[in-house]
């Protein structure tokens, strides 16, 4: 089955210990569409500025990604700076300049409007609300979100949280979204606002997965270098969708296989800047990798 | 087979946000020896004052520990006293008195010194290594540390390592033993000091194996309420050893069986203060946990 998809597309700068980039491809729903189009079909739905470099667009082509949604506006594109210490869990932003973003109003194409799997990236609550209004009838809508919005459109995302079944946030978000700082009671408090699986992500701890009768630990790939974290959280998200869409089927143990999917194609992610250890990436890396996965956890 | 502890017997006062205890049972080799007679027959080898409660000589009898390896010295008992946040990590000492401890001078009793399986629990590595000395043909040595030592006895530690089969040592304590941010690189160098295997604690977010040729992540389990963290990491090296020395066998896969149930009964022993826990802890309810972690991980 394809996924639908609606998020950013953006050029990044980014400067980590190990190297640094200047306007390089990057954007929620771009490492989201990448990570998933190993799996299967995405259609994206985003907005560029004019200013959008035209290799960009024939390198998403190249992948297994539906352009159609791809909105193309008068401006510049949404840009933001960012840089990492040598602690990579979290970054300083520099700038971020929505320019197009800002009055972006997610039109979903006719075409799209049946599609059955649904990621809502980071974007306004509002936004995510609108585009669920437009999809017909959604058989599994999971999304992410951020501190901006929990502190800011706390209301609003609680209210679209009603609507979504996996919710996708860090650490850190469910602390602050739940008001709790027991991951546990937190996720439970998360629950409560209705959807029926919660993952919370701990960057190099791995990922934690509850639903109201069962929980479910990731660990993280261990690495010895992580060259920039930018986009990890939505390559995680990209191979989770990806592969339940593939799958067909969100039952517990396909959304745990997911979650594996998810950290591997985040652990490759981290390999490089922006978006170039995906554009290397095979299948077989992916499956290896997997493999590394259940050989570290198996006891 | 049986197990040989060396450590502290101690009177521990603690408070946490939910509770607090005055002159309690504790110590490392206390929590140590507690949760590995589940498994195997221990023996103790400490020092106490003569002060030290009758009581807690009667419980320590009703478990599977043998007491001949206890010193009883004039003078006080060593006590410690410590308090924690909300944030359980990291404990904040009101007053360590060594007081019998400063003067101890192992002495391992004839019958002890053809013990196959060692735990040199956190203490003056010139100790750990005089224990060591004193024991014939040891077929597997585990040790603890803690940053003190890091810091104040960093070449007695590393030349202790080299005959050492196996460090248990938490992430912070890794990262500054190896000088390394990274845990892969940091356990890599840690590995080159001597131990065939290390073990890092995470405390909520679990365990990390390494060896030359493999690594291996264990979940903790998720707990709504910590009460009390103290003796955690004695706790699950007991667990560990424990189940080794009744397996018989330090292989890889036992190895990885160890770290659950050492992680088992830690988690077991937040639940309550000083070792409440473990005293109304049952086979049945080590077993029961031990399954619930294959199905927290379980892809």
């Amino acid at each position: 089955m394809s996924l639908l998809v609606i998020g950013s597309v953006a050029l990044d700068s980014v400067a980590t210990p190990f190297g640094s980039v200047e306007e390089a491809l990057g954007g929620s729903a771009t490492y989201f569409s990448c990570s998933a189009s190993f799996f299967t079909t995405v259609k994206l739905v985003a907005v560029v500025g004019e200013d959008f470099p035209s290799r960009h667009i024939r390198f998403l082509k190249t992948r297994n990604i539906d352009l159609k949604g791809l909105q193309v506006r008068k401006g510049r594109t949404f840009r933001w700076k960012g840089s990492y210490e040598y602690d990579l869990n979290e970054a300083k932003t520099v700038y971020t300049h929505l320019n197009v973003f800002s009055n972006f109003k997610p039109h979903i194409p006719e075409e799209y409007k049946d599609e059955k799997f649904v990621f809502l990236a980071n974007i306004d609550p509002d936004l995510q609300a609108d585009v669920l209004k437009q999809v017909r009838k959604p058989a599994l809508v999971a999304c992410d979100s951020m501190n901006f919005w929990i502190e800011n459109k706390r209301k609003e995302l609680i209210r679209l949280l009603k609507k979504v079944d996996i919710f996708i946030l860090n650490d850190a978000e469910a602390r602050e979204l739940a008001e709790e700082p027991n991951l546990l009671k937190g996720a439970k408090r998360i629950l409560s606002f209705g959807p029926r699986m919660v993952i919370i992500k701990k960057g190099e701890h791995g990922a934690l997965l509850f639903s109201d009768h069962s929980s479910f630990s990731a660990p993280a790939y261990p690495l010895e270098s992580i060259y920039d974290p930018t986009g990890a959280g939505d390559t995680f998200a990209g191979g989770f969708m990806g592969y339940l869409s593939r799958a067909g089927k969100a039952n517990e143990s396909n959304v745990r296989k997911a979650i594996i999917y998810g950290s591997v194609m985040a652990s490759y992610n981290v390999e490089d800047f922006s978006l170039n250890r995906l554009r290397r990436l095979t299948l077989k890396d992916i499956d290896k990798r997997y493999r590394e996965f259940k050989k570290l956890t198996c006891f």
